[in-house]
């Protein structure tokens, strides 16, 4: 680093001569000087042993990666779209009190931008607070939108789980004051669809809503001060026993040891509607007035998600916490449910693929009139998507095509660039997928080879013969066979040969 | 910010009794006392008054732009693919030794992130620099990829002319050892698709070779070291008049006046085939290697672009330069040309939407050994097309359709919401882009205005006496008419009348 700091020396020489408005010459000079350390050690530095890899945390995709994320894209796009909803999208990073106050504990895992003069940056945690931002800065008070994009968390990864530091989250939320219960059952639908469609294997919906949790903790002598933070223990009974739980909130929570063995009981159940009435009818929990809000309002989601006919993978249930601070109703998770044929206990369950809920509050916090705008809104957690996707790919040695090229443009004989040129260009555009080696004079061999590894069906090949004929020489690549095709036939023999409508 | 001190104190006081290992009684008291302050401290920063914006230079991107912006990546993704490419993603953040040495002038514009604990990270610059990374990493010597991503630099954005510090690259580049000039002509062939098929009115795709610069720089006196920072200055040329880029040369660089006048001459010469013809009978620079090489390979260049049929659009300039310090051979800027019908002057350059060029030494930099990946390749400025596509579309009073929903499943009666709940459900499951409005008992007034705002083409009504009777009612929201339908005909019904093949 000695040479960095002579560099900075000399910066600073300049600095001086210039606010001593010195003799311009001399100026020059020392400028001059000061551009060749720096080029110098521009030119040193490239020559350091770069550490190669990406940032802890983070992937690189390739394009068979690519492949099967897009394939997954696709599917859940299309279902935002089925149900209507609009597309937008924000920048990768807010004002850093955009994002102040809104995460709770999480708030520790926001990645901040260096503070290189001007305002205060953050990268997004997720598209929800950014959504709010938005709402409440265009005064939007009714939307149906998605938006696809990556969220940065300084977690402790698990990479192999399909847990990262940057990830995408794919999200649909719906805004605007409507009769109870309808989006939020949207939302659950939606979650059936994609899953169903993306044939991930067997799966559960689990349900819950943040005043029936708060109502069990009052009822079970919480203070209201430790809601949040015994929620958020709660949250972890997917992860760790009860036991352990338990001691969390005792232990270093403070609560006492009564309260906690209550909450206990509460959070063992889960199920349907049966689970529902049985609590309705609960001596404490049917007193206390935000649990009975949240238990009718069960009542209706479960109603429509009959109609939907999806309550088969619907599960109420009370240990469902959701770790977000910004939720305020209905609260949901999915996840994958692990065959294993050798126990006949309940399935295991390997980890959330999408959760969500309803923030009537989130948009308020922005307005500067604290406005409310009422949203509720699904994210699906497309990492373990694809990590699934991708060992299941592995595993089958299904062969997958990373480009969609139709046609190589060949020549069998030397001398002939210049003729799959003129052709290729043709057929570009026309709007054929075509390629060429980038070699004067390629073998056929090389070529033919070329489409059997890439997958390409078809090559055009070019000879002196077939252009005196006016014709191109067709091949078929599965099947060897070739077809002399006129010149001004070729573009749509290709494209019927390829076409798979 | 009193009480964030007090926070950050009782903090330490859990600290000492932890590491003192005292009672475990008084540890869960004052751990809980400091929980509650902290909730506190959360609850009251929601309360403060926020800067409702998105941060200097970025923006939102609503459902109007977006519907813009996809159909212009429509566009370029279908370039791209007919040309054969796979497609790769990188993190949105590089090891910020990644990217050090590579920008030569401009790297004072990376964003760094914040050191919270690990690796310094800065936000990628360009998705170059990250895809030379990506081979090297990977060790791939031959690649055709796309990608199209954010990027960011702390510039001063002038956004009104679509610059910002957070925009979309659309990044195509070849990779490998091929024979010259066919990946770089391909290249140019596909600024040339894009721009026409986009419609951005009149366009000139300028091209020049570093290697020519060098060699310019060479025999009119620049010394070596000055190349790169004379070249920096040249770059200026489409922005500044020559005047002003001589004193800079001459008073901040310290270039002899007898030397910037030689280059003065030379970066005055734009044209074609002749001018390269010329310049290789040049006396001076025909003496010089670098620059014959340059201009040989220039000249096999248009010849394959004579091939494509695109040298009308194609001007070779000496005076382009291209800022960023990796480019090794041949480099290209595509600009939008104002159209003015009251000069008869030469057309107006409005700026550049599209440039890329050939840097060899790239990957280099990265592998161990040195190891160098040839790569050519360009980035479509999307932004700035995005700004004219929206200020044509503002102008033009098109009505541009946000959703692609086919039918909305409505009721004249009240009561029905049970009814269409169902009705949507199996719409939704055969794959129907179906909405309902969020009331119980919407008017039919407003479930129709909502088609008529939203362009949903069809509404489904279902009635007490369409369902004894087992249909719907169809109704075709352009001309009024309505069908009956019988249920069971439905799906199919509504997919012939919104099919568009």
């Amino acid at each position: 680093m000695a040479e960095e700091a002579e560099v900075r020396a000399q910066a600073e020489t300049v600095r001086r001569l210039k606010q001593d408005k010195a003799d311009p010459d001399e100026i020059a000079k020392e400028v001059a000087k000061l551009l060749e350390m720096k080029a110098q050690l521009g030119a040193d530095e490239g020559k350091h042993k770069f550490v190669l890899k990406t940032p802890k945390g983070t992937r690189d995709f390739g394009p068979k990666e690519m492949a099967i994320r897009e394939r997954a894209f696709k599917a859940i796009i299309s279902c935002f779209k089925r149900h209507g909803a609009e597309v937008i999208d924000t920048p990768v990073f807010e004002l850093k009190e955009t994002l102040t106050g809104k995460y709770g504990e999480d708030s520790k895992l926001i990645y901040d931008l260096k503070d290189q003069g001007g305002e205060l940056l953050s990268l997004r945690y997720d598209l929800t607070v950014p959504f709010a931002r938005y709402l409440a800065m265009n005064k939007i008070t009714n939307i149906k939108r998605y938006h696809i994009a990556k969220v940065y968390r300084r977690d402790n990864p698990a990479m192999t789980r399909g847990r990262y530091r940057e990830f995408y989250q794919c999200d649909f939320d719906i805004a605007g004051q409507f009769d109870p219960m309808i989006p939020d059952a949207e939302c659950l639908k939606i979650v059936h669809e994609i899953l169903s469609d993306l044939q991930l294997g067997d799966f559960v919906i689990k349900v819950n809503d943040r005043r029936i949790l708060d109502g069990m903790f009052a009822v079970c002598g919480v203070p209201d001060s430790k809601f949040r933070t015994i929620c958020s223990s709660v949250d972890k009974l997917d992860k760790v026993p009860w036991e352990e739980v338990r001691n969390e909130m005792v232990g270093e929570k403070g609560l006492s040891p009564e309260a906690a063995d209550r909450i206990g009981e509460y959070v063992q159940l889960h199920g349907g509607l049966d689970l529902i009435e049985q609590l309705l009818q609960d001596p404490k929990l049917s007193q206390n007035k935000l649990a009975k809000e949240g238990l009718g309002d069960m009542k209706l989601l479960f109603e429509y998600l009959t109609l939907f006919g999806i309550t088969g993978k619907i599960s109420f249930d009370l240990s469902l916490a959701r770790g977000l601070d910004y939720y305020t109703g209905v609260i949901f998770e999915a996840v994958l449910l692990q065959q294993d044929n050798e126990h006949v206990e309940e399935p295991v369950s390997v980890g959330s693929v999408a959760g969500g809920g309803r923030y009537d509050g989130l948009v308020g916090m922005f307005d500067p009139k604290g406005r409310k705008v009422p949203c509720v809104g699904v994210s699906i957690g497309i990492e373990r998507i694809f990590s699934i996707l991708e060992q299941r790919l592995e595993a089958s040695e299904e062969k997958i095509r990373t480009t969609e090229t139709q046609v190589l443009v060949a020549s069998a004989q030397k001398k002939l660039l210049e003729e799959r040129l003129k052709l290729i260009s043709e057929l570009w555009d026309a709007g054929i997928k075509a390629e060429i080696l980038y070699k004067k004079n390629p073998k056929l061999l090389n070529q033919l080879q070329y489409c059997e590894e890439t997958g390409i069906p078809l090559v055009a090949i070019v000879g002196e013969q077939e252009l005196k004929d006016g014709v191109v020489k067709l091949r078929i690549v599965a099947t060897r066979e070739e077809v002399s095709i006129r010149r001004e036939n070729l573009v749509e023999e290709i494209r019927i040969r390829t076409s798979q409508c």
